[in-house]
Order: C-alpha cells, then sequence, then structure tokens
C-alpha cells in the first residue's frame, strides 16, 4: 500500500478565500480536529505577515498534538538581501516549527514581471534560505510557486529551480499549479519526469481556477507523488484550492493508497461537516463523499435498483466516509420511493396496494400546485395518513387573525396575531406577538395548544424558507414555506403553500405542530402494547 | 479547431437534483437561454415519466428554436414487449422531437440484478429501440449507461451494448459514468479504445461522485470523444453531472475546440447566474470561471502581482467568461466601484469628494445588516441621494396596518390592508386587497398616491423575492425582499430588510415607487432645460 502524506493548509491557503476567517481560538481548534482526523502536517499560518498567525504557532506548541506536524509557511529570502538578516526568514525559525514550508518561484514571468531579478539571484535566493533553514535542524518543505505554468514555458528553468532546492537539502519538493489552469494530462507528464529525475520526495499543489484540483492531485500521485497539499472543504483563494474531503476518499477508496490515520475516513463526513459549521460556511450539499446530496436518490428507477442492489447507482458505500443513503419524494420518484419512505415511516404499505397508486396520485397533484416534499417527511407522512385515511385531527381552527401595523415613518412595525380552536369540545382563543407575522401566528397557535397537549412547548422552529414560485407575477405569486422544527430528540420538516405567505406559512405550521403529537402518541401507543413473544419486544 | 457538441441536459437529468425543479414556464425560458447561448441540444426531459415533460416538448415545438435540437429521453423498451407496443417508445415518439436519446445498461450487474433479463435480451432491447427510432426518421443518441463500470467489469460484454445500438443505426454512442466513480485515466484509456473500435461518433456523460465528472469529461475529449452531455452549473443526481459551465471554456480556451455558437462564451458568468436565479438556488461564488471569486484576489502579494501582470495569477483573462477581477478588502477599489456606480447613474462626484467615502461606509453598514445592491440599483440610488442629502420626499407616511384573516378551516384568507399618507399637507387614507399581505399593501399604496402622481399608475411589479438570512432563528430571523418594477419603459430593482417581512416588503415598495417619481422629475427637469449649445442637445 502507498503511503501518501497528507498536508493540510486551510489555515494558511484557505483562509484566503473570499469570506473566510477564523480567530485564534479558531484556528486552534480547527488544529486540534484536523489532529484527530489523522492529517500529517497542519501549515499555521504565514508567519511573517500576520502576527495572529505567529500567536498561533505560540499557543499551539503548547497543546500536545498526537498526530500531526506543525508547520510554518514563507517564502524565500528576498532580493538581495543576506538569508541571515532577512526579517522573513527570522520570523520563520522564530515561530520555532519544526517543519518549516517556503515558496520559491519557479517561472520566469515571475522572476521578471513581479520579483524583477535574475534568474541566477532567483536560485540563490532558493539555495541560501533552504540551506539556512536545514542548518538549524528544521523539516524543510520546498512550494515551487507556479511550477507546472513555468515548466510549460520554460522546462529547463523550472528544473533548475527545484535542483536549488534539492541540492540545499529541501526534504520534500511540492509542484504547485498555483493559478489553477493545468490540465490533468499536464500535471501527469510534468511529475512524471520531475518524480523519475529528482530522486527525493515529491508533492503536489493544486488550485481549482479550471475545475480539475482534485482530479489533479489523483494524477501527480498516479506520477509518484507522495505528498498531497490541500484544504478541507475546499477552501482557498478565488476558486480554492484542492479539496481534502475529495482527495482524500479517492486516495484510500480508490487508489489503494493508505492516508490519516487508521478507521478515520469514517469521520469525514461529521469533519468536513463541523469545519464549515466553524466557518459559517453553508456545506455544499452537492459535494462529493461528504455532501448531504451524496448518496441521495431522487429518480424513481434509481430508487428501484439502489434497493435491490446499492452498488448500482453509489460508488462506493456511503458508510464508508460516515455518510448515508438517502431517499427523496418527488415527481420524479414513482411508486418505489413512495413505499420505501413508508416503510421507513412505519406504514404498513405493500407494493401492490392500491394505496400507493393514491399516494403517487395526490403526490404529483400538490406538486404542479407548488408543494415540494424533499425537505418536508412531516408532511409528507401526514399526506399518506390523509390518504389512507388515518389522519387524527388534534383540533379544529374556527379562524386566525394576523395584524401588522406601523403608525409614523420611523415607528418599528407590531405584529399581534389571535388563534381560535376547539378541542375535544373545548374553545381556546387567544393572542402572540413577535418579530414578524409569522412569529406571532407561531407564538398565538402554541399558546392555544399548550393546555391540551403540553408537549408542544418543546416544539421550536429551527428554520424558516420561503420560497415565490412564479416569480413573474410578482406580489400575487405562489409562495412555499418549509419549516424545519425540533422537540430536542428528533427534527422534521414540513411545507405549506398558499398565494398568501401568511397562510402557507400557517399550514406548515399545523402540519408541524400536528406531526409532533402524532409521534408522541404512536410512541405512547407502542409503548402501551404488550410485548411481542416473537421478537420485537427483545 | 475540434468541433464539439455540447448536449444539455439540465432540463432533464439536472431536475434529478435535489431541491431543483422548475415549472412548465420555468423550462421554456430556460430552454430559450440555452438555445440563445449556443448549446446544440436540449434534452427536454423524460417522455414516458412525466405529464409535464410531454406538455414541454409540445410548448417548445411552438417557439422557434435559433440553434438547439431538443431531444427527448427515455430507455430502451422494457423486457419481452414488442417495441411496436412498448409504451415508453409509443411516448418517446409522441413527444415528436427530432432527436430521441435512449439509454441502455452496458453493465452485466445491472442486467442480472435491476433488469434480471439475459444478456441477450439486453442487447435486442437496445437493437429493437434504435432501430425502430431510426424506422421513423429520427437522430437516435444512445447512452450506454454504466459503460465505465460495466467495462472495467467485462469489457466485451460492454463492448457488445455498444455495437448493437451501432448496427442497429445510432447516429451517436454516449459513454455514460453513472455511478460518477471512475477516474480520469480510466476513462481516457477505455474512451480512446471506443473510439477507435466503433468508428461512429463517440459522446461522454459523467456524474461528479468522486469529484472528477468535469476532469473526466476533458480527458474522454482528448481520446477523441466529440460529444459532451452535462448540465448548466452541474446540477444533477446526488453530486451533480459535468459543469457545462466549466467543461465549455476549458474545451474552448484551452483545449482549441469549437464550441457554442461564436462569441457567446462572454454570456458564460450571466447565463450561469441567471440560470441559478431561476431555480432559486445560490450561486457558488467559487465554481470555476463563472463564480463570484474566481478571480477575486485577496492576499497583498498575489494583488500585488495581478497589479503587475494579470497573467501572474489568473489563468484566463476574466473577460473571456463574462466574469472581471475583483481586488478585495481594499478602501480604495471600493471607492472606485461607487464612483462608477454614481457616475453611470448621473450623480455628479468625483474621487476626491468626501461623499464618496461617505456612501462607501453606509454601504457597508447596510451590508452588514443584510442589504444587498447588486441586484437593487434604485434602492443604491435612493441610498446615494440620502447621503447626498439630495433625497426628495414625495410622501410623509403616517402609517400603515395589514390583516390577515382567515375564518373557518376551510375559508380562504383574506387580506386587507390600509395605508394613511400626506402629500404637501393633504391627507390621503386608503385600503386596498390582494392575494397577501404585501400584495394588499401594494394595492392600497399605489391607490394613496394616484392622485397625487398619475403615474404611479403605470408602475407595476415584475418581480418578488424573499430570502431569509439567518435561518437559524426561525420565524424570528431577517428576511430581504427584493423587488423588481417597471413603468413599460424601464425596469428598477429595489431592496428592504427586516426581521419583519411585511416591513421589509414596504421598503422596498417604498423605495420603488420614490426611485419612478425622482426618475420621472429629474426627467422632466432635463426636458424644461434649455438646449446646451455645444451638444447635450444634440
Amino acid at each position: 500500500m502507498k503511503r501518501v502524506t497528507v498536508y493540510d493548509t486551510t489555515l494558511r491557503d484557505g483562509m484566503q478565500g473570499e469570506s473566510v476567517s477564523l480567530s485564534g481560538v479558531g484556528k486552534l481548534r480547527l488544529a486540534q480536529i484536523l489532529d484527530d482526523f489523522g492529517v500529517d502536517y497542519i501549515e499555521g499560518g504565514y508567519a511573517a505577515s500576520n502576527p495572529k498567525d505567529m500567536e498561533f504557532f505560540k499557543a499551539v506548541r503548547r497543546r500536545k498534538l498526537a498526530n500531526a506536524r506543525i508547520a510554518a509557511f514563507g517564502s524565500t529570502r528576498r532580493a538581495n538581501t543576506p538569508v541571515a538578516e532577512d526579517a522573513g526568514t527570522i520570523k520563520l525559525l522564530e515561530s520555532a516549527a519544526d517543519t518549516i514550508t517556503i515558496f520559491g518561484k519557479a517561472w520566469k514571468l515571475h522572476v521578471d514581471e513581479v520579483l524583477r531579478t535574475t534568474e541566477a539571484e532567483n536560485l540563490a535566493m532558493v539555495g541560501d534560505t533552504v540551506r539556512h533553514l536545514k542548518k538549524h535542524g528544521k523539516e524543510v518543505i520546498f512550494d515551487a510557486e507556479h511550477f507546472f505554468d513555468g515548466y510549460k514555458d520554460r522546462p529547463a528553468f523550472a528544473r533548475r529551480v527545484l535542483h536549488a532546492a534539492a541540492e540545499a537539502g529541501a526534504d520534500v519538493l511540492v509542484l504547485c499549479d498555483t493559478r489553477g489552469g493545468s490540465l490533468p494530462h499536464e500535471i501527469y507528464d510534468i511529475t512524471r519526469t520531475v518524480v523519475s529525475a529528482m530522486g527525493r520526495p515529491v508533492g503536489i499543489h493544486c488550485h481549482n481556477d479550471g475545475g480539475m484540483s482534485t482530479a489533479n492531485t489523483i494524477e501527480a500521485v498516479r506520477a509518484g507523488a507522495r505528498h498531497v497539499q490541500g484544504t478541507m472543504n475546499g477552501y482557498g483563494e478565488r476558486c480554492g484550492n484542492a479539496d481534502l474531503c475529495v482527495i482524500v476518499p479517492n486516495l484510500v477508496l480508490k487508489m489503494g493508497c493508505q492516508c490519516l490515520r487508521k478507521g478515520k475516513l469514517k469521520d469525514l463526513f461529521k469533519v468536513s461537516h463541523m469545519i464549515d459549521e466553524m466557518l459559517n460556511v453553508p456545506h455544499d450539499r452537492r459535494s462529493p463523499y461528504a455532501g448531504e446530496s451524496a448518496f441521495a436518490h431522487k429518480a424513481g428507477m434509481h430508487v428501484n435498483a439502489v434497493q435491490k442492489n446499492p452498488a448500482s447507482f453509489e460508488h462506493v458505500a456511503p458508510e464508508a466516509v460516515g455518510n448515508k443513503r438517502r431517499i427523496l419524494i418527488s415527481e420524479l420518484s414513482g411508486g418505489s420511493n413512495i413505499l420505501l419512505k413508508a416503510v421507513e415511516m412505519g406504514v404498513e404499505m405493500s407494493k401492490s396496494s392500491p394505496e400507493v397508486r393514491d399516494v403517487l396520485r395526490e403526490l404529483e397533484d400538490l406538486e404542479r400546485k407548488g408543494y415540494e416534499f424533499e425537505a418536508a417527511d412531516a408532511s409528507f407522512q401526514m399526506l399518506i395518513q390523509k390518504v389512507l385515511k388515518q389522519r387524527q385531527s388534534f383540533f379544529d381552527l374556527d379562524g386566525f387573525r394576523v395584524i401588522v401595523e406601523k403608525r409614523g415613518k420611523a415607528q418599528p412595525c407590531l405584529s399581534e396575531a389571535t388563534v381560535k380552536l376547539t378541542v375535544n369540545g373545548e374553545c381556546e382563543h387567544t393572542v402572540g406577538e413577535g418579530d414578524g407575522p409569522v412569529n406571532a401566528l407561531d407564538c398565538a397557535l402554541r399558546r392555544a395548544l399548550m393546555r391540551f397537549y403540553p408537549s408542544i412547548e418543546k416544539v421550536s422552529l429551527l428554520d424558516y424558507k420561503v420560497r415565490i414560485l412564479d416569480p413573474e407575477q410578482a406580489t400575487a405569486a405562489k409562495t412555499r414555506v418549509l419549516i424545519e422544527s425540533s422537540d430536542g430528540k428528533d427534527t422534521w420538516g414540513t411545507v405549506g403553500v398558499s398565494e398568501n405567505i401568511i397562510e402557507a406559512s400557517w399550514e406548515a405550521l399545523v402540519d408541524s405542530v400536528e406531526y409532533k403529537l402524532f409521534k408522541d402518541e404512536s410512541r405512547g401507543r407502542k409503548a402501551r402494547k404488550p410485548k411481542a413473544p416473537d421478537g420485537e419486544g427483545k
């Protein structure tokens, strides 16, 4: 099995992404998560440019990391400056990290136009800095910036830069596709040439500007690279860096490589989501391996096939990366999704039963009206019960009224709602206030039900989404409201659709409340049921 | 130059993505956009499974598309069914599309375990269906489902399926990586073998489960495929399909291929964003080529280098795909943007004027609160005028009240709004009804202003969008409302933000109305102005 070293640069290159930043404490927490996940290196930051990064290096030394080495990042010395007096190099040593990663220019264009120095001086900058850091006992990783663009432009120029680093003692030579525009076959060819020529561990560092960063990384490993750099969830400047959450499972599950600590790949889903949460970035549900949709099946034929054999539409087992299979409900679904979902929910139904068809017809009808059940499984369950005529009514609505009022330009809006309903012949009439009309309505509804169903108190709304369905019709368009609720134990989604946003919200609120009551009831029923002698109660 | 055919399946495979759906009108609008963009094929839907898709085929025939052919999608005939009696095949012909794309199984596992039939029958299903469709004069594209997995498992089995389709007359043989888990070198090797063996146009259809779909598509083209299938923005089941918004620029700008209508690549940014808008999916700012961050530079060194030579950190020119360079967190660049916008709007401002800084500060403050001005240029103009203390007040609000009421479960919701305001000392108090609270409010506001400003009658709302900004806070979260208005001549966008959706809508409505009045006024002023002798009036 090939051992491939994982070098994480989320805390450095990742932080160059737009709208991405972390506090000092956040950086430490993230380092701990990465260490536990089992990456080999954590690049902590840019020693020279950022006092916050320097503090991180100090703070992280006090923590004992179980697995990862900390790397400090910086550049080669400035042109025409003795390395011992170079401010950046001094800072790098000050970081006291055991591993130092420096980048040097491998493309003539950058040497000419950005550094504005000679090739000889550029080579001296690389050699001097590596040698100096080695003399101080550091492990030195050399990032050959713009290596691929440089090589495509002038192969010999790019090679001389690598040789300067190697001769000065660099431990790993990392080939960087800094502009992120190279194609996989270019990466493969060039990396293979370098690997066979250099006789030293070669690494790869890709960016995603051409949408190829993961493929490019994989191709480099195929060509002999044994050290991969990337960021969690692909954060990074412009289109981001190569995404370790995609690269690592590909390496382990498809290329027979050994990465991370043993058994840790199963944490991928959790770790990927946790990091997005820390950075307050919404998780990309479509992302390979760790996305919520990565193993979600919507088309009826796919669902049918997956039931027969999951391998029919899943390239790896979702459990391998801690993800799970999900069956979605939509007009594309067909009977098998309905059935599967119903069984999952504990409804007894067989494929041949006419109810499956009835549910499907009702579903199609509602979807035409704008309902969507993918994120509203509680509403879907209520729908099945309605079609099966099993839906229980927990209350009768006599009516509600919502008033939103503003007096004077500078005054805030006031929202007030009243709800009148009947439970078992008893009438309840309540009022609620809120930040907006829906908030007020939710408050009045809960207040009205509390006396009869005290468990309602535990329900809270986690998420509220509004979508206008035919925006061309402007304010008279249809509105779809999706609500996510929780009682601390479970979470569930409900949906409402109407031309009136208040009514759509009301529908979703009522479904949510009724689902909760139904759930409690059926649990109570199960608990009261005598234990079956043949297993159910065991 | 290699001509590569672009086959878009956003309307079919794309719709299998989680939380993705379009109304019938939406599908037609999207087809028009794709046609104008210049794709060669638009796969309109699944003829057999979905009445909505069948309606699309009818409706799209009535429109004249300038460029694209419409393809209907379906499967080979069912096992042991004469093709002329096969319901799916009948539906495909009923669609009346000139091009029919059918998929057949190319992996033994699927034939054995999903279809549960013999290899001979599977081959007959492929051959019969293709032959039947050719007999009816159709162009037939054959999607060899699971081709790569099937080939890796049993090459001869997979090849026989292709031969069956080719011998029956299929015009294009499309190799599908249906599970999306193949690696680039596998795609390259297998495609090359097929291309040289078949002597017929070969296509490629990739999914993104391993994060390789764009690279895999590019590798297939390198290996000789000349027809690429994908979806805009990569919508699709699980991790999505190969993203045409990434593939096409790579093909054109890096592989010297000819795709799309001439000069249309420059529309990429616009089209990609427009489609996300239509589907109400937030655009991925990090996406290659079309992402807002794709050419955004944050690190100081990068910004500096890009100023010296943009090629130093940009793999292609942003203008090639209609995107633009952005410099992040730079007060100065912020200032010049403001200035640019102000000048564009005819506001007189110079770079050195302190107002630029004031507008910037106000803007940053509002954006922190959740405002967004990209789609709300009228609100932005009102903001500039407010900061410049030039904002004219057209009316004073005394107050409004909105009531939404429901009596009895089955009764519809009633929405009524009252508005009280003063214009030049005269008070007006009106009431309006509507389909929902915002519609009612809009109605009452217009009615109140009509007497003083009759031109208000011409204003209509074209679009109304709602986004919840902190969804974790559920119904008490902040709401952003975007409104697009038109008076028949111009259209303009306005924005409002509040915890109360009614108040947010009110803000956007008022901005819209005031912008219209301001616009009329300043035109009137200009018209009354004596003509300048040196050109302005010419």
